[in-house]
C-alpha cells in the first residue's frame, strides 16, 4: 500500500480557539508515537487564528484508520466536536 | 523573522489536470534550491484529481516573496492561470 497524505483545516468558533487548541497539542506527542506516522505537523492560520491545519503523512490508509480509533484521538474528538464549525479533509497522494 | 507555513489548495479545470499538473512538477526541482525553502511538497486529492496541494515551509514571509518574483514562479503562473478554477492559500504558523 501507499503512502497517505491529509491535509485537515478545522475553522473553530472564535470563543474556543485557546480550549481546542489545547486539545489538538495534545494529540501530537502520542500520535507521533503510532506505527506508520510519518509527520503530524499543527499550525494555525496568520490572518484568521480560528483556522488550524493539520498537515500529516501516514505509511498507509490502514495506519490513519488505527489513528482515529486511539484513545488519544477519540478523546480529541469528545471534547471539540461541539466547539468545530467547520472540518474541511483533503486525502491525497504525495507526487514529489 | 519566523519561519512561515503554506497549503494552497488549487482546483484546476477538468480537462487541464495532466496540463498543469506538468506545470506544477515543473516547479518542484528549483524551488528547492531557493534560499530558505525549507519544504515544497506537492499532492493530489484522492478522491478528486483535479484538486492539487502545495504544502511549504519557508524560512521567512521575505523568503515566499523571493519566490514569488523567480521566473520559474511567473512562467507556472502564466502557463497555468486560465486553467484554475479556485486558489485557496493559507500562510500559517507552525505550532507544533
Amino acid at each position: 500500500m501507499s503512502k497517505l497524505s491529509l491535509v485537515a483545516t478545522i475553522t473553530v468558533k472564535k470563543e474556543s480557539v485557546e480550549n481546542v487548541k489545547t486539545e489538538m497539542i495534545k494529540l501530537i506527542t502520542p500520535t507521533r508515537k503510532e506505527y506508520g506516522c510519518i509527520e503530524y505537523n499543527l499550525h494555525q492560520d496568520n490572518s484568521d487564528p480560528a483556522v488550524f491545519i493539520f498537515y500529516e503523512t501516514w505509511e498507509s490508509p490502514a495506519c490513519l484508520k488505527s489513528h482515529m480509533n486511539t484513545e488519544h484521538f477519540k478523546n480529541y474528538v469528545n471534547a471539540t466536536s461541539s466547539l468545530v464549525e467547520k472540518l474541511d479533509v483533503h486525502k491525497m497522494t504525495r507526487i514529489e
